[in-house]
């Protein structure tokens, strides 16, 4: 089946914003096997959204509208859509007693503009919104299934989801669709291509068919896979195999293939193996201990964080000899490992992490060009001091090293050898 | 003038990636007076490409397609739009052997495939390539003009702006269109949407009117004016007043009206002034350091930073008592005022910030919710505590925390008083 999802409103057609309700809509009907074989943004108008609707009705199987459904004169893809099939608009008075009676519970008067999010095109159903005021409305179109839900994704995301397992996952011709994401890092998105190649050209043959996208940005790499196939549990045990192909070739430089953030799948195994940690960062500047207490519960694992930006608060602060620093420079290994036994011993914790670099424009040298990084990990008695050499902006820069340092963590944590040297060459 | 823009490639249509291309180009377009009336994405498909690019010609002025114009076969845009121009495709030599030696001078051979790059639908105008070996195309079809780009926004980024330079301006019948953005903070949506409300119905009024469209995240506002006149400079005269009448109302809580982010606000500030800062952490877990160091050149300014997650780190770093913890709780306005005094004395900056707070999900109780953030600025002599209540999710009340922070600074350093509450009653 093939749909076609058509955002409404003029705010969409400006360079300020994007259409992002389409992607949670895609998702959730790929997974009952409908194809989406086009978007569409069109601004409040009634004529242009008429003129789309019926472009779309002339091919799409399914067509869903999200926006344009408020309580204003802009408002019109309820118009729009009775124009097109030539239904009148008739005003339904229990929703009516339902809009009016939600204003009354927060003590207000319904203003009479809120009418108009009852007018309902003769037979079509209604759908309720559990999150706001205006109905969703269902219909058909010979054999084509016509959806309008509002555009607050608060609203349309409960309403999708019913209205694919009520009607829409009963029509689909029992192809299922099934996804999973393996996050990788500690190499580039060149080497894991060339690698993942021959894996993915095998599965386009297999009964159950595997198609694979990459999606890559520095410091950071998702392979999303997708299986077709009559059952959800068919589709999920070809996806089980397919992963379990990719970590024989990939191995520990899988970090999460359930959607867990680095940060998360670190932060689980220290909360796991009772273990706590202490940064001491320069050139990322408090972004590793940000993203490390991004992760809800933290507070039972980071003991402290310290940003030295100074050459004097990486002796106050991390213990580095102002002699280390004058003789290695400030951005070396053996800096970044006194940062990281400093920190340790400080904050009596058993892992400890010092991370130097330069994060650019400005400050780099042939020998340390922009882009140098050198990070320490000490868990308990290992000590893992590498330097990196990452591309991109100032905040790429940033990124790359914080993921570094966690990536660095996560395998000293779990006894594991080896990240290979991931920065892509030029 | 109406355009229709088209963004071309099957991963535009799962739920991974979203069209931002068309954001640029809008813009661009925008600026010399058309109007963006409607937006597509398509995926790789003869057919489908075909219909979608019919349909817009029936209505658009200008047709801007990105994307398909690489050299596999999956690459389509050139095909559909010689399909239903009725064009024959012809190869252009030139282009055949300009894509030759772009190989040649990375010492690697054309691979057949992209002679593809060179085909050219008769009668059509090709369009420079700076950065990659696809040429554009610009064809025009009765009074339509139809521009063909590639997708990747490093090779699209010049080449729009090139045609609309030479092409596209000297056709657009004079309107020229200027955009500012004003950004605040510290007020509620609700509050400045109400307050201004009165002065944009009096530019819709004006000889050259004046359309505006605000974008809201909690503990951030920004507003967009967009003025349409026959001249640069008239439209930019009438955004002058415009933001001048929204300044005499919204005074300081306008940070920015130039598109700087407040960290680089207030790092400018730092900067003219010749003030240092340090920032002691509990809640915002090093997000303050890791803004105020996005900012290129901020080493000049920024000393140091601490990440007290713990009790014991507030004392040792930061110097807060430990009996002023246990008296008011770690979560206090006495606790975040010692916290900046004592970064502050430590790195003997001018500047000392403290911030402690519950980021949620856990930790919150009936007198201390979830989001209550206490902050302490301390400029030389001057010292500003004050606690908020931060609504939404752990990411959002760290975000807001921190904007809070840098704005609290931003305001005592310009030596002006009086941030109002901000948080949105729910």
């Amino acid at each position: 089946m093939r749909a076609c999802i058509i955002a409404v409103g003029s705010e969409l057609l400006t360079p300020f914003r994007v259409d992002t309700n389409s992607l949670a809509i895609t998702e959730r009907l790929n997974a009952v096997g409908i194809d989406v074989r086009m978007k569409a943004v069109l601004g409040d108008d009634l004529d242009e959204l008429a003129r789309g609707f019926s472009a779309a009705l002339e091919w799409a199987d399914v067509i869903v509208f999200t926006g344009g459904l408020g309580p204003t004169e802009d408002d019109l893809t309820r118009e729009a859509v009775a124009r097109v099939l030539d239904l009148p608009l008739d005003i339904d008075q229990p929703t009516v007693e339902r809009i009016r009676a939600r204003f009354e519970r927060r003590g207000m008067t319904m203003p009479e503009n809120n009418r108009r999010q009852a007018m309902v095109p003769r037979g079509a159903t209604l759908l309720d919104n559990p999150n706001g005021t205006a109905p969703g409305l269902w219909l058909e179109h010979g054999s084509t299934a016509v959806v309008l839900l509002p555009g607050p994704p608060r609203e349309m995301t409960p309403m999708i989801e019913a209205v694919i397992a009520e009607r829409l996952e009963p029509r689909s011709h029992g192809v299922r669709l099934v996804r999973r994401v393996l996050k990788l890092t500690g190499r580039t998105e060149s080497d894991v291509d060339q690698h993942a190649q021959p894996i993915y050209s095998r599965w386009t043959s297999q009964p159950i068919p595997i198609s694979t996208t990459i999606l890559a940005v520095l410091g950071q790499i998702e392979l999303h896979l997708t299986a077709r196939a009559a059952s959800r549990d068919a589709a999920a045990a070809a996806l089980d195999r397919a992963v379990g192909e990719l970590t024989a070739e990939f191995g520990e430089t899988i970090y999460s293939a359930d959607g867990r953030p680095l940060e998360a799948v670190v932060g689980d195994l220290l909360r796991e193996r009772g273990l706590k940690i202490a940064v001491a960062e320069s050139c990322t500047g408090g972004l590793l201990a940000s993203r490390l207490t991004d992760v809800p519960g933290s507070s039972d694992y980071v003991e402290r964080g310290v940003v030295c930006y100074s050459n004097r608060s990486k002796t106050e602060l991390a213990g580095v000899p102002a002699a280390l620093i004058t003789e290695h420079g400030a951005v070396s290994e053996p800096v970044a490992r006194a940062m990281a036994e400093g920190i340790r011993a400080a904050a009596a914790t058993n892992i400890g992490i010092g991370i130097t670099g330069i994060a650019g424009p400005g400050g780099g040298s042939p020998e340390k060009p922009v882009g140098t990084v050198s990070v320490a990990v000490i868990v308990d008695a290992e000590v893992r001091v590498r330097t990196f050499q990452f591309l991109g902006g100032r905040e790429m820069v940033k990124f790359q090293a914080a993921q570094a340092a966690l990536n660095m963590t996560r395998l000293a944590v779990m006894g594991v050898q080896g990240q290979r040297e991931w920065a892509e060459r030029p």
